[in-house]
C-alpha cells in the first residue's frame, strides 16, 4: 500500500458509501434538522424555507449597529476550521464572512502539503485534529466523498460518545457543492418574492402581472434557462435538482456541443423524472416554440467555461469552439423578460466574456448579489448546524417586534 | 487582447486617471471627511490633526483593560479585508494590529495568484467581491493606480446606490504610500509637541530652549535631514511633501550621487514652490554654513538603500558605491541635537547597518516607537474612514471626563 | 559577514546563553510567576500543579454557553502573534485555539521568507516589530536558541523601561518543545487523579485497587513505557525529566537498536541522578524481572519513528529495521493494566501504524484527549504569562461558588 492511499484510506466507510443516496439521507440528519451538510439532496423544501428564513432575519439585523453586535454575539463562543485544500477564494471568503457575522472564529489549513501530511498522518486524522480544537468542520477538497467519510466518522464518533462537530461541504471534487446551490436558490427565492422592501407587499407582483398575467410567487412553475459548462457545472446540476423539487418547472439547457460540455444523460434523466420539461438548444439565439427562449426566461444562469477542468484532449477541441453564442450580449439582455434575474457562480471569464461588464448596471444583474447572499445563507447554515436558531429568533425579536 | 492585460484593465477609469492630482481630491472626500485614503496629497494640516488626535485617544484607551475593552467593541460589526498582493510584513501586521484594537475582523489574500485569477476573474471584480463581504478594504499591490481605480469604482457604485466601501491604499507599486507618510508625521508631531508625559505641561519645551531658545512647538520651522535612498524611497518622497505644507522649513537630503538613489528634480522643484529651503549632499559629514549639518538636524530621517528596486546595471554600479557616508555611526549620532529624533521606515539593512544596533538604546532612537505609532494612527483612520469618530470621543470621555 | 549570520547573531547574547540551565531559570521569571516558557527545566512541580488547576478551570468554563462568553472576554483586549517558521499544524492550531477561547486575537507569520527578511531585517528586529504590535509571541523555528535569545532582549528591553512582552517556545529545532512536555504533563496527572467526574470522589481509585493494591493518585510512583524513537523525540526527553521531579518512577524505554533512535547517554544519566530506575528494551514484548513489560506499565507512551530528521545515511540503515516490534498491535494492548493511558504526541504514521487504528476505541486510548488538553493547558500557560489568573479565578467563582 502507498502512503498516499493510506493517507485517504475510506475503505471503513465503504459500505455506507455504496448505498442509494436517499439512505444516506438519514445520516446526515437529527430529527428535523440537519447534523451535517454533505450533499444538494439533503436540501428539501421544507430546510430550504427555514434557512432562507434564518438568513433574511440575519440580513436585517446586520444593518444597524445594535442588533448586529448582538449577531457577534450569538456563536462568539464557537470556532470553526476551514480546511480548504481545494482552493477558491470566494467560497473561502464568503464562509469567513459567515462565521465572523456571528462571531464565530475562523481557523484555517489551504496548503495541501501541511506538515502533518509530510508525517504521513492519514487525512482521517487530521480531521479528527481538527474536531479535537474546533466547532464545526467546513471543508473543501479535490477528493471526492471526503466530507462524506467525515460525516460517517462524526457519527460513529457521537455512538461512542466521544466528541463530535458538524461537518459542511464546501465543495468535494467535480461532485457536490451543496452551499452553492443553496445561496442560488436564495437568490431566486428573494427575486420571486417580488417585494419592494420597505413598501406594500404585493405592489411589485400586481404591477408585473400587467405584462405577465400567469406570474406567481415562489420558485415553482417557472422556466429556467442554464447557459456554459452544463456538463462539468455541479453547480447547474445542484441547482437544477434543487429547483426539480418544485411544480411545473421548465429547464432550457444551453451549452456547446461538445461531449464535456454537455448536460450528461443522468441528469437529463432525473429531472424527467422529477416532472421537468427539458429542453437543450446550442445558442442563446435559439427559439422554442417559434419564440426566443430568452423572452421565455424567468429566471437566466449563466456560467463560465471551467478551462482548468480540461483534459488535453479538451483544450484543444475546445479551442475551435466558437463561445459567441454563449455570450450575454447587451442584445441579448434586451429579450429578456423584465423581472428575469441574471445569474453566474462567479468568477466570470473576463477573457471570454459570457458575461461582459456593459450590462453591470441592468438592473435585473443578480451576480454580485448573489455573492452576498451566499453569505447570508451560509451564516444562516450554521446558525442551523449549531443549534442557535431559538437564540437568533428570541434576538431578533428584541430588536423587531412587529 | 492577453489575459494579463485584461485582469488589470483601468480603462474605464482613464479619464479620471489623466486628471491632476488636485481634482481628484475631491473623489476621495466626502464633506470634511474622507472617503477614501489614496494619495498622501490628501494629508492635509487639518486632516492631519484630527487623526493625531484620534491617535491619541485610541493611544490611551488601550492602557487599561477597561478601556481597552471598549475599544474593542467599537467597530467589531465591521470586516475588513486586507488584499497583499504586494509582500509586506509590517505594514500588513500594523493593519492587523489597528483593526484588532478595534475590534475589526480581518480577513486576507495574499497571494498573487488566487484562484479567482487563475480563473480569469478581472481584478475589478475581485475588489467587487471584496466588497460584498466585507466593510473596507485595504490593498497593497504591485500595480500602479490599482487602489485609485477602485476607489473610482466604489464611488461609481455608490452613485448608483449600490454596496460600496471605503479603499485605503497601503501601497500601490513604487508611487504611493500615504500610511506611511501619516505614521512618520504622527511621530514628528508627538516628538515636537516636547509634552512629558504625567508631567506639567511645557517644563521639557522650556529646559530645551536654554540650549535651542528659538526652538518651538510642532513640525513648522524645523530642519529635516533625509538620508539614504531618496531617489527611490516613496517613504521619503511623501513625508517631505506633507511636511512642506508647514511654514519655514529647511530640509537637506544626504544620498550617493547616483542617478537612482538622488533626489529627482519633480520633488525638488515641488518642495521649493513650497517654500522649502532644499539642500543636497554625499555625506552625512557635510558642512551647511561652515556647520555639520547634523548639529543643525531637528529631526533625522534615514532610510534603506532599497536593493529590492535595483536594475541590473544599477546592482553592478550600487556595489561599487561606499556607503560609509551614509551610516549612522554612534559618533555622528553624537552631534544631533539634543531633542532630535532618529526614524527610519524599517526594515534596516542588517548587511549595510545603516542604523548600526549599537544606537538602539539611544533616548533620541524614535524607529521602534514609529511602528508603534504606525498602528494607532492607522486605527484612527479607520475610525475615521468608517465615521465611528463620535462614537470614540463618547467612549473616550466615559474614562476621561477630565 | 554573510547575510544569514547576520539575520540571526545572537552574539550579543552568547554570555547568557553559555551559563548553566539552572542560572537561566530566574530570568524567565518574575517572582512566582513566569515571564516566558522557554524550556521545560521551568516545568517545576508546583508551577505544574497551578497551571493544571487553571486548566481544570477553563475546561470546566467552556462547556456552558454562558460561563464561555465569559472566558471570551478575558483576555480579548490582548493580541498574539504566533511565528511559526517550522512547520507544524497540530501545535499552531492548539496555540490558535487556545488564544480564542480566552478571545485573544491572533495573528501569524509562517512563511520563513518573509519581505522583512528579503530586505535583510534581523531575526531581533522582527521579533521586536512583533512585540510592538502585539501583546505576547508564541515562536517556533528551527534555529536553535532563536526563542531563548527573544526572551533575554525582552529582557534587556525590559531593564530599559521599553516595551516587552512574554515569549512561549512552540518548539525550537530539535531542542527544546516545553508545552508539549506540558500537555503530556497534565494528561497523565489527569490520568492518575482517577476522578470519575460528576461521581463522588474516590470511587474509581477503590475499585481499581481491588486488582491494583499500591495504587495511589498522582504521577508519582510510576511505571512509564516509553516506546519509538527516543533519540530523536524530544518529546520523550522533556516528559521524562518533568516526571523524574516526582518520587519513586521506574521508566521503560524501547526503541530499535540504532544509534539515532537510541536513548542518549545524557538523558540516562540525567533520569539515573535524579533517582528513576531506567531500563531499556529493542521489543514491546521484551521481560523484565520474568515478566511483561507491558503488563508492569501504568503509562504508555508511544513515539512516531521521525523520517523527516533522518540523515541520508540514516534512511538507508532505518529501512532495513524491522519496525514490528515497535507497533502496538490490538495484542499488545490486551497486556496493558486495565487503566494505564495510552499516548502518543501525534501525528501518527499511517505507513508504519505504530498505533494501528483498531484500537482507537480501547477505553485506555488517549491520544485525541490529549490534543484537546494541550488546548486547554495552553491556554492556561496564556492566562498565566498574562497575569490574568486572578480574573480566571473571580469569573469562575461567579459561576461555580460551591
Amino acid at each position: 500500500m502507498k502512503p498516499a492511499d493510506t493517507l485517504s484510506d475510506f475503505s471503513a466507510f465503504q459500505s455506507l458509501l455504496d448505498r442509494p443516496i436517499e439512505d444516506k439521507l438519514r445520516d446526515f440528519q437529527r430529527e428535523q434538522r440537519l447534523k451535517h451538510l454533505i450533499c444538494a439532496a439533503q436540501l428539501k423544501p421544507d430546510l430550504l424555507k427555514r434557512l432562507s428564513h434564518l438568513a433574511d432575519m440575519i440580513r436585517r439585523m446586520a444593518r444597524e449597529r445594535e442588533s448586529n453586535l448582538e449577531l457577534r454575539q450569538l456563536l462568539s463562543h464557537k470556532r470553526a476550521m476551514l480546511y480548504f485544500t481545494q482552493p477558491s477564494t470566494r467560497t473561502f471568503l464568503s464562509f469567513m464572512a459567515a462565521c465572523q457575522i456571528l462571531g464565530i472564529t475562523c481557523n484555517e489549513v489551504r496548503d495541501p502539503k501541511t506538515s502533518s501530511e509530510i508525517k504521513r498522518e492519514s487525512h482521517m486524522d487530521s480531521i479528527r485534529m481538527f474536531s479535537s480544537y474546533f466547532d464545526v468542520i467546513i471543508m473543501r477538497s479535490p477528493i471526492a466523498n471526503f466530507a462524506e467519510c467525515c460525516a460517517y466518522m462524526m457519527n460513529r464518533l457521537e455512538s461512542q460518545e466521544m466528541r463530535s462537530v458538524p461537518t459542511i461541504n464546501a465543495g468535494s471534487g467535480s461532485d457536490e457543492h451543496p452551499t452553492q446551490a443553496l445561496l442560488d436558490f436564495y437568490t431566486i427565492q428573494r427575486s420571486f418574492s417580488f417585494d419592494s422592501e420597505q413598501k406594500e407587499t404585493g405592489s411589485r407582483l400586481d404591477a408585473l402581472r400587467q405584462s405577465y398575467p400567469d406570474l406567481q410567487r415562489g420558485p415553482a412553475g417557472k422556466t429556467y434557462l442554464f447557459c456554459g459548462d452544463i456538463g462539468r457545472g455541479r453547480t447547474v446540476r445542484s441547482l437544477a435538482t434543487v429547483l426539480s423539487q418544485y411544480d411545473s418547472q421548465r429547464m432550457i439547457f444551453v451549452s456547446p456541443d461538445h461531449d464535456a460540455l454537455k448536460m450528461d444523460d443522468g441528469l437529463r434523466t432525473r429531472l424527467q423524472d422529477a416532472g421537468v420539461s427539458v429542453y437543450e438548444f446550442e445558442s442563446l439565439d435559439a427559439e422554442l416554440n417559434g419564440e426566443s427562449i430568452l423572452s421565455q426566461t424567468d429566471c437566466l444562469y449563466m456560467t463560465r467555461i471551467q478551462r482548468e477542468h480540461n483534459s488535453a484532449d479538451d483544450t484543444e477541441q475546445l479551442a475551435r469552439i466558437d463561445l459567441g453564442p454563449f455570450q450575454l450580449t447587451p442584445e441579448r439582455v434586451q429579450r429578456l423578460k423584465s423581472f428575469s434575474p441574471i445569474m453566474h457562480p462567479f468568477p466570470r471569464d473576463s477573457v471570454v466574456q459570457e458575461l461582459p461588464t456593459e450590462i453591470d448596471s441592468d438592473p435585473r444583474v443578480m451576480y454580485f448579489r448573489q455573492a452576498r447572499n451566499g453569505m447570508w445563507v451560509r451564516a444562516a447554515l450554521l446558525v442551523h448546524l449549531l443549534d442557535a436558531s431559538e437564540e437568533l429568533f428570541m434576538a431578533y425579536n428584541r430588536f423587531y417586534r412587529d
